[in-house]
Parts: structure tokens; C-alpha cells; sequence
């Protein structure tokens, strides 16, 4: 209800400021009997965590998790995975001229007009930094979603007016870890990389896309009407920080296409069954999974904090001006990468699980 | 759980298919004391029931609602308000070519791997039928946001290729009813019903964008993290049949600017405290609403429903060629704007209600 | 939220007054392929329905249920069930005298002061009539605890005074339905019938406690800590009208007990496994069944109507008179005893639904 | 879904095992804006924990609250409330006689049904550590009834055969925390502890039951039809381990009565307005509070482990024999007191909060 639980089976709910004692969550109806690879999910937390390549923001967190229960001789044993990561680099005087500032395109002023007050210190609630509790709990859900064949990934498609050209069928995924900024090709990345760079020396941001893509989803996941599969996943990628747009399979290019040209024919595939000969449909017909593979864009804009001077105004409405400083990403989306995924793959196993009950004779 | 419940505190469940006896809902956690204006719910169902102009589907649907409870003497009780609207131009045996065809980029095959059998008819759940139900809970909800002062409304600004070429604050709302394509521009919606007419001509279909308004939103409402404002309207919007994409003020477009120039400035306003000069934000900062306008971008595809001849496979895997017959919608968008308008009443009523216990001295 | 709706994956909502247009309910999440016995959920009704003998109330209604979604071709689709039973027997005149009245320990007092107002007629939303949808719900619920080798019945074993001497281990279920006040002891029911009598000739009321029994239950149902089976039992039966009480196994007689007498041994059963010797657990340990029978009493109140005259207050304040008039139970648990089963069997099927997510390896 | 997880709107969710790194929480949905008082709630958990007198267990573990974030600058922000208890006293050697042991009447046995596997030391999951969350959170909700005038407080009223024989109107609540076994009646109380003294000398358990009380609750409070106030405070109380019955108002006595005695007749009170001369409703009509004081009775049956040697099977269905040691409570009722009232808080605040959007205008 205060939406900081996420999912209806596989159940997250995080808490947690940037610049209190630690942030953390409690990861409810996680199957019993999953063997949780700990080494897995600290390598998932690095890949979000600032400080890893130049590109990134250069603060250093640990973001080391420790499970408080849940587990126990390696497996899960059904009842909840409690699990915090401590705040280590805090730094509370950094944010004395932020007590009464509205900084622009920034929660400061909504958080006040809702709650009355807030935790000022690096966003609080509202800092990105909760994020890395998604990771460990998508982390886990991979693990669920590895036992059942299904694999989630996600790279950079684009930053500023850089774009990949070239659909996900056609990448590398083995490339996207093999470069800082994320993306599956090493000539994009480059070019990526160097507008990165430039607008940080600016002291500017920018946005970007990210491309999700699942595949071994098995026919039957999503639920009608109102938490179709790509409802739901779409709700995900909206409830990450910065996130402004979400399209999957032809998405907004598919609003120009007749329907004779956007239909997926469906044929006979030996292997499988029943396939598509194209998928337009992103995987999802009717709110709901065919087997093929999902695939979704996911639109960034770029993160308000920005190294310029800016005006705005106070909480008692007097005009200020703020002083860019601090140390902050130019571009957040190739530490974005693993929250995607993690954010898919909690929306599938979700799904997974709310199947399991569809049929009497499950 | 089982997807067929919208809300939070105000509850909308939905039952029905296309075919049946009836479709109908039940509404849960209205405020007692509304009056309820019988005639403009009905009015809300007529701008979306078939045969309203030619450019529609000539389908003769009554979609006359009937309440069965929680209204007393013209007002809501508080208790739950349920309601029918009876399926009057069943014409079953039209459906019996489809007992095992599977349509393409239709939720036949989905359905069937999904639950293990369905009802055919007409699409039976998966038909867009289904959303008559949101209509009349979504102008219930219209009626609670008008006592608040908030107004919604919507209008389709592109179809296929053709696109209007005006910020929404540039349009004049009261010219949208006044074209059956319900574009606020009269030349573009002219170019519109063209296309439309010869789409339908061609026995194709096609897509569009339909754009999305709420003004008057106090600032306050929506529930970081995971149920930010964007997020629910993103997953209601998503939730509407034919839909594959979302996005809200600068959307992907956002994703090219610079920080500097993306964002939105705070000023000191005389007459509503403080204010942005510019509004990429679409009048939502860290899930929360700012007091601005809230503005959002809805992306169909082409329905999947064609009268061209198509190949496909039954449910036995074996080839067959489906025939286009019927009376169908080639756009679906002037039908869908009550439809975008309605989801997003419920989001923001239900928002409301769940910000009404944010604070202690409320 | 608003309270109704019940059930977690097996949901049941509810709307309807006593004397609006309909009552009626959704039962969503119905596993998909149950055959749908029609008659066996028209004689449920039969059983609670008024006039079906001389010692309940001679009101004559239908309660006559009309499947409107959710099932093709004799089978459900997984799809939401809508159903609505008319009203037929409405004297709205009747209860003019009750506009502002309070009638002692009824619910027209709580409903103004939650709501503002309420539909007064016949008691509204708070009339036992609304639990013919639960009837309907638990008939379908019946259906699928069938399908696993589970069931459910219920007896009453307490009119006032007169109390049933026999342990539901002793009693034979099939003499339950053979006398009108369901208590399967044919000396005791002659006694509890002549106790209903004499107390309806008085112009009175009596109270009385309904013994629910659950058998073939498999281990492992039930989800601690909060979601205890006893637990989801209990609130299940204390929202049945004028419950006022729930115990389970050895219930307020075992907190007189020494835990050296209370535990139940363990033993090895040839047949099923593990078992125990005794049942002081009534079949849930931890909050999870244990496979041994499921056994509780509930505790109903005298109903509040009488034909007596009475002091009150109306909505003003002011003293009235209230008359004793009308066709009232003047003891409720014989009808009673289907909705005990019905809200059992919507806890049970919830339940084993909710099991079946528990293992990673279902 | 998973049963960690209790309210609507003022939400807890724990996790934690009894012998694991920590037990803890996340209370989301706390308004902002409280004052926490941090004293409070540490006495609230010195109430519950271990060996505080000597008619307890004398096991002794710190039961340390640390808040993790939701509380800035003494007050809550609105955002989540994440708080640990660590565990000190874990002696994991003393459960290794436990691995495959099902010890009567424990959850052992149901635990390995339902999840295939459990951590065993000490009860794990299913141990009564757990419910040191609930105090935590029953402390804050308390903090917000204050805040609106309202108390809650609980005292035994039976150990075994000793019943405690005043109406809970007619004892002084100010003598509950002047006797280890928490009742407010001197001699009462001395009976009572002798009664343990003797139980706990011959190895043996003893149950009991707990009468809680709630004053100064506002009328209106209750979600009919389900959510019934008394509805969720019964599953509040037999969700607390070792409960086996719930009754509230005239209860199981109340069956035995005649209507015309059993109805709380209305009257005009100069003070408060319109209230009842008597109180069997225990404060709630329809399932909805009056404004009268709200009472219930809880049964606690005898604890179920004993220090006499027992008969039980392991996991493979052999005979063992379990002997009777370690430290553990002849009497868990006087500890029990504040987890009742802990319990009632939640239910209360919850009901509070959600009574909130009943009305348009509110």
C-alpha cells in the first residue's frame, strides 16, 4: 500500500535511506529448498555498484549484503530471506545546504508536500542507492528462473543521440559485460563511452535506453486484465529512478504498421510446437507469454543532479542558487543494466509462481 | 492475483466475456456520500460503444449499464457497488470456425496454453469488450476527481503515419468530441478519418497514439518506490488491449537531452506557491506528483483483427487458412480515448485515497 | 480493503444490499477445468434459503443463482465467475419505521456513524442475506476440495442450554440433514427444536454453537506466522453475522490443561505415514495442517431481532419505542450450518492453492 | 501471500529465526510526522523478554531494537521502518538431538511437510522469538493511538483451573505490572504463581487465558463484511503462537442467552452522545466499533514443550524417546500479555487508517 512491496508471491519490500544506517529488505515467498549461489549475488550487487569503472560515479560503497535468515545449511527454507547492506559512506555534513534547497527535477520538494518533512542526506528514500536491494532480490529470483531454463539480460541501446543499430536478435550478449558502459557492440560502445565522458567534463548528464530481453519464458505467464506480463513489467521499469518511458516487442514504431504487416504468423516448429515467424508481439499476446522470446526498451532521462550552477528556490519559496558538486554519474544507465534485469526477473518469477495455480490439475 | 482487480482502496474487480450472459464489476472502497450522475456514466460507455460513427466498428452493442448495489437514494452507501451490463448481439454460431483456429497476434494460442481450454467466442476474456467495465467505474472515479478538482481527459494525436503537431497544451479540449476520431485539431483529424477509411477499405487496420491529460493533481500523490505515480499509470495504460508502449513528459525523446536543458526549474508562483517554469517532468518528481500538469503518451498497435485472408495453425499444429469476416474497428484509437481516460481516473482516485493517511495529523 | 473481498489466491468479492436490485460476488482465481455441478450449488442455497422448514423464517425468497461469466461449456475457464441472485421479496414499505431507528445490537448505529448514511431497509449490506454468496463461492470451493479427497461439514452442537453430549468423532454426519435443526443426534435435535420453538412463541431469540469438521486435509497447508490456518479459520468464521467466538481442538477447555496431557504423541502410522494419537491440535500444529482431522466450534449470539417491543434511540437522539414485527430466525444456526462450510471450504481451497508456490521443485 | 506479512495500510512484515543472525521487520505505511519515543518501545520488548522474574525462562537474550531508517531527527518520515534484533544467545549444539526429531505438538513435523527442510535449532521459524517483532511494531502503533486517545492494555485472567473472577470493568489496571505474572488482582495473582512454581517443579506446562481491552476507540472503526473489526483482531490473536481460541463481548457465554437479555439497549449520554447501557457487543455491532470499550478473551493452551521425557518418531518414523531439557516457560502467559496488546495496537491502527477514505469528505 505505501509502495515499498513489490510482487504478489515472490514478494520484495525494501526499506532504506542513502544516508541512514543501512538499507535492506525481506524477500517473502521465495520457494524452499533453492541452493542461494551467495558469490552470485555479491557479483550482481558490483555490477550496480558505484566506483567501477571510470565512467561511473567514482564513490565508494561496499554494498555488501548479509542475510539474516531464510537460509539455512545453503538452501532456502521457505520463511522470509531478511538481508541489510550497511551505509558506510556517509558523509552527513555534504548535505547541510540541501536541508531547505529544492534541487530541480529532484523528489526534495514532492517528498515534502507529501510526508511534511524528509531525510534530506544524498535523496534518502529517494537516492537510487535503494535500488542495490532489488538487485539481491533479483539476483535470488535468477537463480529460480535459471533452475526453469529462463534467462534474463539487458545492455545499452542507446546514450543521447548514440544508438545501437542493431536489433537484440542480432548482438553479442557475451560482449555487454566486456565494456563499462554496457553495450553489445565494441564500436557503439566506444562512442558511448567518449559522450560520457564529454558530458561529464561538462558537468552535465544524459539519458538513454536500455534494452531487456528474456528468453526460455514458457507459454502461459501474465494474468488478464489488468496484470498482463508486459503490465507488469512495464510498472518495473517505470519504479526505477529516472525511468520516463517503457515499449516492448514493435512498441511505438508499431503504432505506424497495418495490421497486416505487425501480425505474427504462426507455424508449426518441430522443436517446439507452435512458434511465430516473427514477433512483433515481443513475446506477449494477450497480456500473456507464447515462448518466444520477451523483449522491451526502457527510456532514461538524464539524472537531475548535473555539476553546473543552477536557480531554484527554497522550501519557504525564496529564490537560491545551487552549487553543482559532489560525486555524481554523467550518465546512469550502464549501472542501470543489472537493475533491469533484476527488476524483470522478480516481475517473472512472480508470474511463474502466480501460474502454478491456474490449471485444477496442477 | 488472478489479474482481474485494479486498486488499491478504490477497487474495481471485472468479470466477463464478449460472449456471455453478461460483463459487469464490482467497485469496492468508494466513498459513501457521492452523488451519482446516472446520465454521464452512460454517456462515458456511448463514446465508447461500436457504432458511434462510421469510422467505428457498426457492431450494435446497447452497453447499458445496470447498479445492483452500494447507491441508496442516489448517493454511494460506502458498501460495494456492483453493476452488469448484459451481452445483447451474441450471434454464437458466427464464432465457429475459430473452436480451434488459432488467430494470429491474437490471445487464442495464449488461452489455450494458459488456462487449457477457453471461450472462443468472439475472444470471449481477451475481447476489448471487457473495458466497458472500466468505463463505468472509471467515470464513478471521474466524479470523485471533479469533486477534487482534477479534470482528465484525452485525445488521439497520432494514427499510423499521421501525426498532429501540437504540444497538448496547445490544443483546445472542446474540439475533441467534435470529430468521431476525437483528434483536437481539425485538419489532422480530417487527414485521420481518411486514413482510417481507406485502411478499413484495404481490410487492414492500423495504429496510433493516444495522449493522456490530468490538471488540477495536488501535489503529494503517489508511493515511491515501487508504486510511483508513473509506474500505475504506466501499468493501467498498459493493461488496455493493444497496447505496447508508455511514456510520460519527455519520454524518449528525454533520453537525447542534456541535464541542463531536461530539467525543470522551481519558482516561486503567486498564486499556487511554487511552480516550474518548464515541465519535462510531466508533472510527476520521484514518483510523486508535483502540482503540474500530468501528460502522458499511449502507444496502440494495429489490432490484430484483419479481413484479409491469413495463414495460421489450429490447436493440433496443422496448417489453415483463416478468412477475414466480421465488423471490426481498422482503428481502434477514437474508441480507446474514453478508455485512456478512464484508467487514468482510477489511478489518481486511487492515489488519492491511499495519500490520505500519509501523514499523522490527517 | 474495504472488506469485500476474501481469499488470497481463490478470491471471493461481494456486493449487495437486502433489499437493493441484487446480491452477487466474483469469485476470481478458480483453477481453470472444474466441472461445474449446477445442482449440488443450487441445493446449497436450499440449505441456508429461508422457509425450508417450520423453525426458521418463513420469508420466501428464491435465492436463485445466475452464472453470468467463468464457465464454458459446463467447465470453468480460469477466467472470473460473476454471479448475481435477485432480490424478489422486497417490501421496501415495511421498513419506514427503521429510517432512523436503531435497533439495540444491530448494525444500524456502527453503519451511519462509518458511512454518513445507509440503506436501512432490511438491515442493507449488514443483513445475513449477503452470505448467499459466500454459499455460492464455498459450493465451488467444495467442488475442488472434492477433486483432492477433502471434506468439509459442519453441525450445530449448542442451541442456548441444550448441548450436544458427544464428541464429532462419535456423531454419524449423514443423520445432520435429516432433522431441521442439523444436529446429528435425533434426542438432541428434538430437544433443540422444541427450545427454537418455545423461544420463537416468547417473541425471543436464542444463540447456539455450530461444530465445523474438515477431513482428508493434507500436511503442510497453512502460512505462519501470520497467515496460521486456525488463524484464517477463525477470521473466516468471525465474519460470519453474529459469531462471536471461535476455538479449535482443544480449544478454552485446553488452557486448563498440563501440557503433559495436551501433547499429542506421534506415531507411525502403516497407512499414512506419520500420525498422532490424540487430536488436541485439531490438526494444525505451527499453523500448519498436520494431516489429522480439522476440527472447531463457533459461537453464534441470540439474533438481535425480536418480537418485543423495545427502548431505543434514533439517529437524533431522541428515546423511541421499537415494535417486534417481521419474519425473523428466532435461532440462526440451523441456516448457519452451510455458510460455516462454505467460509471453511473458501479457507481451505485458498489454502492448498496457496501450497502449491511453497517448493521450488512443484 | 507468504503469512510474514500483517495489515492493510500500517503494514508489518517480519522474517527471522530463532537461532539465525537476527530477527526483524519492516513497518511500512507508518504515518510521518510521529514522535518516536525509543524508551518506550525498549521497555514495551523488556515486557516480553526472557527472564525477567523468576516464573519465566531465565534463557536471557538482550532483545536490543536497532531502527534502520524511516526516523529522521526523532520522527518518522513516512517512508519505511526497518529495524534488527540480533541474536546472542544461540547455542546451536544444545539442537543438534533435534536434526530429525518431531517433538509433540510442535511445528517440527508440520514444518518439514510444508517446506521439505527447516532450520531446527530452537523451533527456527516457528519459535515465539519471532513475536519480539510485534512488540516492536505494536510499540509504534501504540505511540499513534495515544496520539488519538486511544489504550489498549491486557492482563491474565485464568492460569489452569485459577480464574481470575471480576469483570475486567471492576480491576485496576494499574496493579498489572506489580506482579510477574501480570494480573491484576493481588491474591489472584499469588495463586496463580504458586500454580507455575508447582507446574514448573514437576516439569510440566500449564495454559491459561489473556483478556485484552481497548478504550477510547472511536466509532466506525471495521471493514464489513469481511474485515469485521473483531474479524481481524480474532486472526490477530490466533496468529500469536500457543492460541487456540478467541471470543470477544458476551463470547461463548453469550450462546446460552436470550436476545431480549442479550441487547445492548441505546441511550442518549450527555457526554458522548448516543451509547449503550450494557456492553455485551464487547464494543463492536455489526463488525464495526460503537464507541463502547472493545474486550476479548484469549486461550493459551500449555505450552508444548515439557521437561518430562517423551515418546515421539523422527523424519524416518522410528521410535524415539525425547528428553525433557533446556530452559523454557512453564507459562508463557504473563510474557504473552504485551504481544496480545502489541497484536490489538496493529489491528487498531490498521482499522484507523483505513477508516480514513471511508467518507468523500473526509
Amino acid at each position: 500500500m505505501a509502495g515499498n512491496t513489490f510482487g504478489n508471491i515472490f514478494i520484495l519490500s525494501t526499506f532504506g535511506e542513502s544516508h541512514g544506517a543501512a538499507i535492506g529488505g525481506i524477500i517473502d515467498g521465495c520457494p524452499s529448498g533453492l541452493i542461494i549461489d551467495f558469490e552470485f549475488i555479491q557479483n550482481e550487487l558490483n555490477r550496480r555498484k558505484p566506483g567501477q569503472s571510470k565512467i561511473v560515479t567514482q564513490r565508494k560503497e561496499g554494498d555488501e549484503v548479509e542475510f539474516l535468515s531464510g537460509i539455512f545449511q545453503g538452501k532456502t527454507t521457505g520463511t522470509p530471506i531478511g538481508f541489510v547492506i550497511r551505509n558506510e559512506n556517509q558523509k552527513t555534513t555534504d548535505y547541510n545546504h540541501l536541508v531547505a534547497a529544492y534541487r530541480p527535477s529532484h523528489a526534495d520538494y514532492t517528498y515534502d508536500q507529501k510526508y511534511g518533512h524528509r531525510d534530506y542526506r544524498g535523496g534518502g528514500r529517494s537516492s537510487a542507492r535503494e535500488t542495490a536491494t532489488r538487485v539481491v532480490a533479483g539476483a535470488i529470483a535468477k537463480l529460480i528462473l535459471k533452475h526453469h531454463g529462463i534467462s534474463v539480460w539487458a545492455y545499452v541501446s542507446q546514450v543521447g543521440e548514440i544508438k545501437l543499430n542493431k536489433h537484440y536478435s542480432e548482438v553479442n550478449p557475451s560482449i555487454i559485460e566486456q565494456n563499462p558502459v554496457r553495450c553489445p557492440d565494441e564500436q557503439t560502445a566506444e562512442l558511448m563511452i567518449d559522450e560520457i565522458e564529454k558530458v561529464r567534463k561538462e558537468g552535465d548528464s544524459i539519458g538513454g535506453i536500455i534494452t531487456g530481453i528474456a528468453q526460455g519464458v514458457p507459454a502461459g505467464l501474465g494474468e488478464p486484465v489488468f496484470d498482463k506480463l508486459h503490465a507488469d513489467l512495464g510498472k518495473a521499469m517505470l519504479g526505477i529512478n529516472a525511468v520516463k518511458g517503457f515499449e516492448y516487442g514493435s512498441g511505438f514504431d508499431g503504432t505506424k504498421m497495418r495490421g497486416s504487416v505487425h501480425n505474427d504468423i504462426f507455424l508449426k516448429n518441430d522443436n517446439k510446437g507452435i512458434s511465430t515467424l516473427t514477433n512483433k508481439s515481443g513475446g506477449i499476446q494477450g497480456g500473456i507469454s507464447n515462448g518466444e522470446d520477451i523483449y522491451f526498451n526502457v527510456a532514461f532521462k538524464p539524472v537531475a543532479t548535473i555539476m553546473q550552477n543552477q536557480q531554484s528556490v527554497n522550501s519557504e519559496g525564496n529564490k537560491i542558487e545551487l552549487l553543482g558538486k559532489g560525486r555524481h554519474d554523467a550518465c546512469v544507465l550502464p549501472r542501470a543494466v543489472p537493475i533491469v534485469e533484476a527488476m524483470t526477473a522478480l516481475v517473472l518469477v512472480d508470474h511463474l509462481l502466480r501460474n502454478k495455480t491456474t490449471k485444477l490439475n496442477l
